[in-house]
């Protein structure tokens, strides 16, 4: 990327990138990072996400030290659930493969490289948990310590995932809203990199997404990308890497995007309905689908404005029951198990196509953000006690199942 | 692979394929595909395992539809683990990466493909765990109906991963051993294709492995390659995969096993160390590597012959607190997470390396089998609960952590 500088999304301002700034000074909205990428070309024989992406992203040097062997995720083709949906072709892309189990690596080995470049000591989070277990790890991989704090409802289960990494490890007792606020204020004082869902430099690692799926889909590139939504941060990077990728000359028509969010917490989703531009920020968040649970999206702004009337792309918010359904169907029909976040975006498809709220594609592929192992008591509840068996009743096990 | 035939590994026998065979009918050890592949080469192009190794493996044909994306797994370099054990080079080879968590899906593609080609109506496997989820995932995919029955001691966090998956689970309640000789057995007049340990179409997947080892390594192969051993059908397809992939043209020196167990199961490692051909059966595991707790390895004599008295590699076993502190170590240094089974390579690598007892390499490649999310059980003990703060108490926290 040439010429990278700081961008607001809100207002436009533009700075020289010379610190840490995740906000306007102006108007507080999140800055992105803007630069030239015209003729910008993947190199697909580089190992590492960072480098095989280089020519798209503002570092000066990446080297593979600090790689987990993020991203180049497969994009696999629906076996059973595309003619269910009468769709063309129905893709999911794997986002569960990533080296913590989630989309969110892609993000953090760029804010960790932008951490290392600017020469901080400390790295953090404020995570409803999959951020969390991902900066934990990373920031072990290039031996920074880091605080890492979850929000309330983080479930149990997932904290071990994190804490084997070593971090600091809070646990909120209140307002996540209020954390993030707070970690965004006081983190440059204190000497802590907290890389967020807004921050412009992880924002350059999840648009890599966009050109993956770009890349992989080759001629039938899909018409509508479907995704969960949370903070609004990982959505607004798809965009960005959509319009980039047409910037450097690889694209002509590009995909618009179903943004999903839980009834449970769906302050976008509300905001896009009522046709406003501000999230309508959540009291409490009452879902099984924790990790997009955010209640008040530091993005949120910025993905309603991008998202404009249906230009871009569309908001829509899901029951329970219905991710509950996608989760069940995804592993049933497809050998695929994720998380409930992830399954959401199935559901939203589901539903939209059902409704005829958007128009009907024929080519679409759905973002699978997290594997279904990161949340192992989102099944529990799902399934059935096994049968007890001795080993001499195999046999007649097997002839009654026939 | 060109005119490929059934040979048994023990005796020699050599069959045309024709039908369901994992065991010699003349001395009972298992059977292996064996083939010509001289000048055979992998399609880098390819989206799939088995499409980018077909010039290695015995199917007629294959499509992308049974794949979930498994395989072309990242190999990393340690960042700081090579320099504690004193290492040239190190490199870890994450089969975590696969779709369900596990090495095992490279295996289980093979083997659904195989059931398809034979025209089977149901598949099954007899598991400890982490091959259950596997061959449940691949069935749901492939859509055909599966059996699946695991060891008393699978823990019941994995249950809800492969009972997702819509198979009959069945929980055997006494001998892990004979419900796998029982399979075998009535397998095929049951109608139902066993995908177990050392079904030989199983072992022409699991040998991938090797190709992408020293595809990735390039000019720079290992010396060692450190891998967990269970069943020793993983170990025996690894040592198949580097002897074809000499056949073809493509290395001239191999890397030689360090294949290791845990103390608590070890039937090989006692063999190896008694310089005995036949695994020592173990009366009852006791190990917090699950995974790797086999008591009766049914390829445990295949692999021991294999690996003569060092020519080809060694078995060792390691206590489950070295395993713990692998586990540890690979989290906080290197930034991964894997199960139990998977640190125990690390374990077994600075064990044989701090002993003596086999010759310094200088170049190490360690697989690291399963992801730590499969098995959250064994980190609820290592972690300690995180702190519970406000928001308010936030930035009073992060400075006293400075």
């Amino acid at each position: 990327m040439h010429n990278p500088a700081l961008v607001c999304t809100g207002c436009g301002l533009r700075e020289v990138i010379t610190e840490v700034r995740q906000r306007c000074p102006q108007c507080a909205e999140p800055v992105e990072v803007q630069g030239d990428v015209a003729g910008a070309r993947p190199r697909p024989e580089a190992s590492t996400l960072l480098e095989r992406y280089g020519a798209f992203l503002p570092f000066a040097r990446v080297g593979p030290e600090l790689s987990l062997g993020e991203g180049d995720t497969p994009l696999v083709l629906a076996r059973h659930l595309s003619s269910l949906l009468r769709l063309d072709e129905l893709c999911f892309k794997l986002e569960g493969h990533n080296p913590t189990g989630s989309f969110k690596d892609r993000g953090t080995v760029a804010g960790i490289q932008r951490a290392m470049d600017l020469g901080m000591r400390r790295v953090g989070t404020v995570s409803t948990g999959n951020m969390a277990g991902s900066v934990a790890a990373y920031a072990a991989r290039a031996g920074l310590p880091c605080v890492v704090a979850v929000s309330p409802d983080t479930p149990d289960a997932k904290l071990g995932s994190i804490a084997i990494h070593g971090p600091s490890l809070l646990r909120l007792t209140d307002d996540y809203a209020d954390a993030y606020r707070t970690s965004v204020r006081i983190g440059p004082a204190a000497g802590v990199y907290f890389i967020n869902s807004d921050d412009p430099f992880r924002v350059e690692g999840q648009k890599t997404l966009a050109y993956e799926i770009m890349e992989q889909s080759g001629e039938r590139s899909p018409e509508l990308i479907v995704l969960p939504v949370s903070s609004g941060g990982n959505a607004s990077a798809l965009l960005k890497g959509l319009d980039e990728w047409r910037f450097a000359g690889l694209a002509d028509e590009l995909p618009r995007l179903l943004c999903v969010q839980a009834v449970g917490c769906a302050p976008i989703a509300s905001a896009f309905a009522a046709a406003e531009l501000r999230p309508r920020w959540v009291d409490r968040p009452d879902t099984i689908a924790h990790a997009i649970s955010n209640p008040s999206p530091p993005s949120g702004a910025r993905l309603l404005r991008a998202l404009g009337a249906g230009e871009r792309g569309w908001a829509i918010a899901v029951r329970d029951r219905e991710i509950e359904a996608a989760q069940r169907l995804l592993a049933e029909e497809e050998g695929l198990f994720v998380q409930p976040d992830a399954a959401a975006a199935l559901a939203g498809l589901s539903q939209a196509l059902r409704n005829g709220s958007i128009p009907r594609p024929s080519r679409v592929t759905v973002v699978l953000t997290g594997h279904g192992l990161k949340d192992p008591a989102a099944v529990e509840r799902l399934w059935i006690a096994p049968r007890s068996i001795s080993a001499a009743q195999l046999e007649s096990a097997l002839s009654e199942r026939a």
